[in-house]
């Protein structure tokens, strides 16, 4: 095992009627931010729930953050937050708003010249000092309630990048399964299978002798796909509801990433379709994990019979075909959910892999992956793996 | 899944070599009562490395915290708090010591008439603030140094309780496993049996479909049988002591205890053996448990027979056949590891189990576990089933 170093201070309310809490969680007297998204919380009940729990605080809605946010948008509600002296930014949504938050809560106390350098130079600058942030999760998925990780996209350059400070985590973090229950049946499929390759980018990588991590890992990866076909078929039933919602926050908390080498570079790949062709984040990372599995076949060997044997059960045959079996059991999976995982599925052609290549190299990314192994050229293999 | 609130800020430090972190890790200025045990940090070299660590702070020592930390010891810490204005604290040593300081923290500012009643008065009173804490964990077993739970006893009456708080919740503690390898024996088995005892208090009761947390506990309870038999033959290999080390972490730190039904009638049976006959804590865990699981085969069925197929691969049989291999093989697990599990073993008759029931009966309660159904009369029968 590496060392390491776990903080998490986000304190987790978690069941039905959680919400009502709210007036106890914010400090008393605060000057509130409440943000959100579309407005599906306004069908939903949520906002109801909310605005009667804050009826004695003063509080401005800063509505619209869209998904996979945008900074144009989030500096109105920088700019919301100096107008109006807010001292605390309360997110109501799913993982676009709660990243859009965590950028407004870093942005609007930032000294430097532009806050878009808290993305654009995130390995130069850091961010010491945020507005404090609770949240409201209303789509178990991409784990932004328990962590300090925020992606933003800039929408006139289509650069989607991310930071992470633990200035952003969530003072508190409210989680009621019921909101699942309203849930669009692809937004369910999308947080199965986002919270399903958290996992993987911690896990499937190569063994340093980390048994609870690797247990861990596995223990949410499992409950992931039999809960997930349960949740699909009845999003009604509460306990099913709880396990995925729980098992989606456990997936990118820090605990199963911990002492062990992480991979992301299905995330790096799968944000640059996003930023190109508008695909879902979950549906992008369906894409890029099978063709880096099959790329990266040995290199991941030890982890992927590991996954294959203790998640899908395939122990017979010899290592190839039981990699095959495994990798093959994986897409199955993502298909079983509704996620497409080919990149003609979504009308995307050859043309687009040369144009992520391009980007890489004009950043000066050099290579990505536990063993910074995966050169731009690589990542276009992985591409045309997956074209159709 | 019940409703739970989850909240954990300790900062866990991780590794060889994070001690020389502490300077970094409190802050500037500050005030140190250094509390420790025995003098064995003073042997296995982790004394120097603290002290020099902690070169450019003001420190006072006060040595001498005993295994099971009495109160009175424990309140000349309080009035050296005072004398010194102490402002920060920092634990040096394995579960007593931490424990221990714990109570020292919120005894200096109770404002209470007497500060046992943190431990007397625990379900009328609460400690709302303390001073901060910091731990160098010198044995893996009580998780003390990721939680806020603390066990004192007042030597002149023997009496062994408990409090906890989030407010005694380390700021920080650092792990490293190098203090295994001076361990005794003796230390690392408790240690082992303590961490095993603590995840079966919270996963052997009665399921809530709470996959994630079983799966957890189950993850923690085959890592500890794994990695404790390779620990016990050769503790200076580091990546084993490092697994044992965060597992027994893990195995109390709230997170496998959450929105699940608790047991916890070993442990408070447990202290009683402890309080009359000053046998090591885990060692009492071990008498105790499996008199539980007898007793309460058929309250416990469904976990003990999960437990049973998914930690020792016990399939075959009747249900009645699985839970005795199963209560057999946990048996067989505690003396592999050198802890005897009967009374007689430890030299002590049928005289004490009446004191004990006495001792309850006395104290006014009334059932204990997870259904409150155990009864002193009931404790009585587990304790004679593990006479000899």
């Amino acid at each position: 095992m590496r060392n390491f170093e776990f903080y998490n201070p986000v304190r987790v309310c978690f069941g039905k009627g959680e919400i009502a809490k709210l007036s106890k969680l914010i400090p008393k007297g605060a000057n509130i931010l409440l943000t959100y998204g579309g407005g599906s919380i306004k069908k939903n009940g949520v906002y109801d729930q909310v605005t009667a729990a804050l009826k004695d605080f003063k509080v401005i809605e800063f509505s619209g953050i869209e998904a996979n946010p945008h900074y144009e948008t989030l500096m109105k509600g920088v700019a919301l937050c100096k107008e109006h002296k807010i001292d605390f930014l309360l997110a109501v949504g799913g993982g676009s708003v709660l990243d859009g938050t965590k950028f407004i809560a870093a942005a609007a106390l930032w000294e430097g010249s532009d806050p878009w350098e808290i993305l654009s130079r995130r390995s130069e600058v850091h961010v010491e000092k945020a507005l404090p942030i609770g949240t409201v999760l209303t789509l178990p998925a991409t784990g932004s309630e328990m962590n300090g990780n925020s992606v933003v996209t800039r929408w006139e350059t289509h650069d989607k990048l991310a930071f992470d400070s633990e200035h952003v985590m969530s003072v508190f973090s409210v989680l009621d399964p019921e909101v699942v229950f309203s849930l669009p049946q692809i937004q369910i499929a999308n947080g199965i299978v986002d919270a399903f390759i958290h996992v993987m980018e911690q896990y499937l990588t190569f063994p340093v002798n980390a048994p609870i991590q690797d247990r861990f890992a596995e223990s949410i990866l499992i409950t992931l796909i039999q809960e997930g076909h349960k949740v699909l078929a009845d999003r009604t039933d509460y306990d099913t509801a709880a396990n995925f919602m729980w098992a989606a926050t456990m997936a990118l908390n820090g605990l199963i990433g911990a002492g062990v080498p992480q991979d992301w570079a299905t995330h790096t790949i799968g944000h640059e379709l996003t930023a190109f062709h508008g695909i879902d984040h979950g549906q992008t990372l369906c894409i890029v994990l099978p063709g880096i599995m099959k790329l990266k076949r040995e290199n991941k060997k030890e982890k992927i019979l590991q996954y294959g044997e203790r998640v899908w059960k395939i122990i017979e045959g010899t290592d190839d075909e039981r990699i095959d079996a495994t990798i093959q059991k994986t897409v199955e999976f993502f298909e079983s959910v509704g996620i497409k995982t080919k990149l003609a599925d979504y009308g995307v052609g050859s043309e687009t892999i040369q144009k992520i290549v391009d980007r890489f190299e004009k950043r000066g990314v050099k290579a990505i992956g536990e063993r910074g192994d995966i050169t731009p050229r690589d990542v276009a293999r992985i591409l045309e793996l997956q074209l159709k």
